[in-house]
């Protein structure tokens, strides 16, 4: 009915953004081109700028415009811990905690044998290669505790036996102001048989 | 925490999405980033063409790449009654009713003073010389049902007062399937006030 193949290429592209379906992605068409033109203009720059200049660091994995990232690179971090995570929004939580000084490495995934995701497509050769590269003494398995990512730290682990190197897994349990009535039963299960005595 | 600017730039475009935090914005970068680098690609294309290409019709102020829109270059329409309505989006849904033939006028917003939206700025200036200079025999104001939109049309109304064209206003009433039950009382009443003879 609209003749403007522009305007109609513009809502096609925007449904591309993951939750953005037909009628949002025109509502956010016309939002940019009637209200916000300068935030339209900036949005167009940025996601070119990203495309062409964010690579991976060579040593973590992570998003970063230079070789090595800022963390990778940093002189005050622990260079024995690596801390394996499946996603950089993952890394970013860690980092918010302030309680974590080591080093990172970012899968970009978790295995999915379903979705085509093997140990090539998370990187695990490179994992490997930098884990026996450095003098790393504890692994720390930070993927999440869904089946996929549990099942990642399970192959990591298996990847590693034999090796000299402390592996853990990071803590399940109950959430900080978590009430038992509410929990769901597995993680109270996790949490009974993980016990910690006082 | 994080290093790259370029990333940070590219989440803080995104956030000038209606809707969107930061949160979402890190979600979404990190989305295109990794999960659909080819469909960001298009989106920065697409909006930097959207930006560049598209106008506003010369007679209907509807967003187009021509002068004249489709509709209004059109043969097949009904030239004579012009449909008001307030955005782009529902001249689309009017048409998608395939109830009307005629005209239309987007005024690409409401009155509304207190955030600085006059006459001007709905463009009633060219409006009203659209309307002189053309045989308009009907007027449908069809802006929202808003103290807004009531207002807008009002102004309209009062501003073409003398003029021979029959003015009208979409009407009011329970929507279809509606049930008195669950209906607003100011909508019932005024379902009542313009009850129709059968």
């Amino acid at each position: 009915m609209k003749d403007t193949e522009v305007l109609q290429s513009l809502v096609d592209a925007l449904k591309c953004l993951p939750g953005v379906g037909p009628k949002s992605a025109l509502r956010l068409a016309y939002y940019l081109l009637q209200r916000n033109r300068k935030g339209a203009d900036t949005l167009s720059q940025s996601i070119s700028n990203a495309l062409e200049q964010l690579g991976h660091c060579k040593l973590c994995n992570d998003f970063t415009e230079q070789e090595v990232c800022k963390i990778c690179s940093s002189q005050k971090r622990d260079v024995h811990t690596i801390c394996i995570v499946e996603m950089p929004s993952d890394l970013l939580m860690m980092e918010q905690t302030h309680s974590y000084k080591g080093m990172y490495f970012v899968l970009m995934g978790r295995l999915s044998p379903l979705d085509g995701v093997g140990p090539k497509e998370i990187h695990l050769d490179r994992l490997i290669e930098r884990i026996k590269s450095s003098e790393i003494r504890e692994i720390i398995l930070a993927t999440n505790f869904t089946a996929e990512g549990n099942a990642t730290a399970q192959y990591i682990k298996e990847l590693l036996k034999g090796a000299e190197i402390k592996m853990t897994r990071i803590a399940r349990g109950l959430p900080m102001g978590g009430e038992i009535e509410y929990i769901d039963s597995g993680t109270l299960a996790q949490a009974v048989v993980e016990r910690k005595q006082l």
